[in-house]
């Protein structure tokens, strides 16, 4: 596209208010490049999933709100078309195939970013949030910060890791397992639950999926779980966990679930030192996991929240998926059904991830 | 005393039920060192300190009760007197002064033995809770689990070590810190929190002090504490805690406080990447740290759980005692006055710690 | 065998002097169960392997010298028979079947032994050097440093894991590697190389296997090394290393080859910040590992030696024989055969590993 | 000087040819900043130090030769006077005054820069060495690497931070060392060393220094070294070593000193699982650590190499400086005797190190 006329004007969803359903509006501008600053890129994409805190973003739900009008998404994969004038050394170059995520860019200077946790930087840019993102058929990213995609991937599947398999896998890594080790996965049938099974796998741990009926159970076990736990017909989940992992309780959880109780649960299930990763959200901002103190100090139990990952984990993140070793459970639709998308997703109605072609 | 006989009897403070008061006995059985298993010794009792927790123990907070009856007492220093027969390759030796601890002995077999926690061992024996601990003048421990005392160091500030200064030194490595990085100390004015305040500038750390009144301010300062927060004339003292840190929150705080409240402040000013090391124990079984799952996230806040310490750093802690880096601050009673020190500890009259010195 | 006698005699390998070759005596005599102290346990042997170290052992090679005469072996697999009179609290009983280790008992004081570092005790006790080891029917071990072997794996399997295995294992958890990383293994078609194929495989990691011949090829692919070369046909094996691995050369080297050559080319091949372990010892004492100060610090390079391993390592190094992922490459000999097998290995006719078993 | 005009030509020193002398030039082209980068920014020079490595460039002692015509010098401090058009969100501001070190920029985007050892980055630019440095009255850095200078701290002590300060407090976070750990420091006396021994107090270590002289002792001892071992009179320096540390030998060696023998007797005086830390760099690209195997394997040693330090460890560098703990011992010389400065320096004739101040 280098050297074809890039179009003034574009099909994007744009969010003009908190509380509405995004609008599909054909005539959104695209942004002049030479407008851009130095460092930024334009980007066609290709592909973009669609997120839960995509609702919470139209929601309002957290207590920063997004700009508006917004043009949402924060997982795609698109081609780089333009690069800003003044851009020194770009790490990407034109016609190169990227991806865009969560973390649009961070300030790379301070204590957070020093050390490995770009996602907590105060000085953050979330695509989709903070700027314009991925719902769009071009959008601006920056290029120290887009993840190249290898050959050996399509774009469907690669954008569903730029969030979704980013977040769980980053998660493991900070779970303080090693290979051999019982990680419990409360949520492992849903979009990040069945990922952390496929990362939990392939990074040697032994998988307790819990979730509830029989489809999510099939594909647990499909996907290498090992034990396998219905939240719904057990009378009591503490003890269940505990017994499958042997009797003294998994090394860590990985919480993908979003209910409170489920982040209860793996508080108590837990072995002495284990280590409990908080991943999914509530759907509002109220929700508590409620820490017994006394337990905690007498099992020595480690909490930690993970936001994402940061760009290093999303190179390797990807190559699992590469590798063929982690494949997202996607159903693929067109741009123009977003608002449908939304309204199916706030019901509960959508089993596994979406993923927007821009192509179809 | 190795050439000297061992009496028959001895005088000892012996809880009869839960709730009760412990009864000072003066003809309490001296364990006969025919008896005792290999691997035991007898101690003779110089000096031993009172800690919250045996309050814990008599009134039955927890939900594993102790022993009965029970001679409590978990911090005490003595001279072993006579080691079991068929004891191989001890490590210490009659007439050596050793310090007895909360973990009177643990597997050294499983995995949280293996791996440096082995307070979290689930065949654990806890001094004067499980077994009989150090209110009285006799006491048997086990040889690979008690502590060498250095020269250079009285018993009575070295007893205070073996529980309230390896608790807090050990949270402090719990803590993710390093040379340089703030640490809040809510409790700081207490039995914990004024050693937390000594280590925690040994070990190179930025102190902000939290409690209250002008005698725990002046104790606070005069420890080291570069920050002084009194909790009770804050309006907002997540805030007050975040702008003493300059900004961004401190790195770490170890909550020696007893209140789920000071949990909560913690979780609330710790900055992105922060962590929180629970060690007081609220009054019941019940205190809650309540963790706001968004925020838990979004902040990538850890939390950990810590009880004691293990062998080696019993050493370590007790070395910053010898090197006169850290003082505990105590009055010094008697045994016979066990039941009334409980009284004024239950009524919240003692400031400092309680040591008893048997020789007086 | 609990209620059976226990014989008087047994047939066991002695070496009598420094550079003999070990005779098979058919009257030495089975220690007398009253003898032995506290802790102890008798152990009738059923399987046992042959180590490179018990020839340099055999041959005086190291500075300390072996306890002598010396019943030889460290990696043995039998049934408990007896436990010493005294013994408290012991994790084994009578009739289980357990590993015996190169480490036969260490201190579990110092601070090594408080740091996952048992191998490093100066207090240690080797089996087959510093005291007797399974080259007899019937050995004397330590109740609390004898490894549980589980169902499901035979003795003759589970023998070679308790030093070959467990060295490869602990030395790719000293490698600073996660999964997805790449190592390179010089030595991989040996007894410890084609181990740690597996293990590495096991552990997620990208095997670049480095030995010679066809054969070697075979087995290493077989066992899922990605990468291969052979040494002997390349002109420059740095480079060829680092290709193998995209450029930058690999994140570890594991030397299990025994020659200083191996070790100055796995020096120069790592990437940079990559770490080289030490494992295979050089023939003599005099092998020395040159490292370019200029280079080592431009490129970061960690170097670390690793001596087996600790015995939760042996557990979980275990548990992947256990579970189908790691198997040991060997041959089945008699007791009878070992100066045989000795004189063989010595003249490097032995390809993968001897196990001897006493029911032969 | 935002509003002053800036000059067209600067005083400089030039380095014309490898192994000749660098010439002071009057008429040395200031950069317009109309011709810099976006990132870049013009630095008004307060003060630079002078490095050994200055003079191994000047001697082409390294495989890569440095850029030439080349202006040296890597540890200065000055003012920002411009910022290169299109400059994003750069973190100083005109008129800010800020450090210069040996990594002017790296590129942020590899493995390396992402898992925080950005001084092994294979994209970097060494200030004086692949671009032009600070020996001259204005250069160019990068506005992203170069360091804020908080207030507090002079320009001159501040610049001996930004290179040797950083190189030893960078070294002494990769010793594997707690507070209370002993860490010999062989080159105590000299430009790192001194420095070495002002940290490792700071960090809590205790430190044994090694070096030879009355006057180096004593300076060692007035920094807070707590033993003194002068390598000249001693019979066995491996053995006073582990002496002075109490038998075991230290826990870490930070090697300052540049020679071969300095490294071989820190790998044989640490204690088991002890690690040595590379800093000094021999006077030629020859000089070899030669490690023995056995030994490295027996003792479990690690070997480490340090080469500078990332902007972070740089940030917490500085900050000891400014709160009192370290000061760099130096002389102040200006930029015309630069040529002269060298031929001390080549001769051994400088103790301490020398910073140039170009305001005299």
């Amino acid at each position: 596209m280098s050297n074809l006329e890039i179009p003034k004007v574009q099909q994007a969803a744009v969010l003009s208010s908190i509380g509405s359903v995004p609008e599909i509006v054909h005539d959104h501008p695209v942004p002049d490049i030479s407008t851009l600053q130095p460092g930024q890129c334009l980007i066609k994409i290709e592909c973009t999933g669609v997120c839960a805190s995509d609702l919470s973003i139209r929601r309002g739900d957290w207590p920063i709100k997004p700009k508006l009008p917004l043009v949402g998404g924060h997982e795609g994969v698109g081609r780089v078309i333009a690069i800003a004038p003044g851009t020194v050394d770009s790490p990407v170059s034109v016609d190169q195939r990227v991806g865009i995520k969560w973390l649009a860019t961070t300030c790379l200077q301070c204590e957070v970013c020093g050390t490995e946790n770009e996602s907590l930087c105060q000085n953050i840019k979330q695509s989709g949030y903070a700027i314009d993102g991925t719902f769009s058929q071009y959008t601006v990213s920056y290029t120290n910060y887009v993840t190249p995609i290898p050959d050996g991937i399509s774009s469907r599947d690669a954008c569903t890791i730029m969030c979704a398999g980013l977040t769980v896998y980053s998660a493991l890594k900070k779970s303080n397992t090693k290979p051999g080790d019982w990680v419990a996965i409360p949520g492992a049938g849903g979009g990040l639950g069945h990922l952390a099974i496929q990362y939990a796998v392939a990074l040697g741990l032994r998988v307790i999926a819990i979730d509830t009926g029989d489809e999510k159970r099939q594909l647990a076990e499909k996907l290498g779980a090992e034990k396998w736990i219905d939240f719904a017909q057990t009378d009591n989940l503490v003890k269940s966990v505990a017994a499958a992992s042997g009797g003294l309780g998994p090394h860590a959880a990985i919480v993908t679930a979003s209910k409170a109780v489920a982040y209860g649960q793996a508080f108590g299930y837990l072995r002495p030192a284990g280590t409990l990763v908080a991943v999914g959200l509530p759907p509002t901002a109220n929700g508590n996991l409620e820490a017994n103190i006394l337990l905690l100090v007498i099992k020595g139990t480690k909490i930690v929240g993970s936001n994402v990952g940061n760009r290093q984990e999303a190179i390797e993140a990807l190559q699992y998926a590469v590798d063929g070793k982690v494949k997202c459970n996607y159903e693929v639709r067109k741009l123009s059904d977003l608002p449908q998308i939304y309204e199916s997703m706030e019901k509960g109605q959508v089993t596994g991830r979406i993923v927007i072609d821009m192509s179809i």
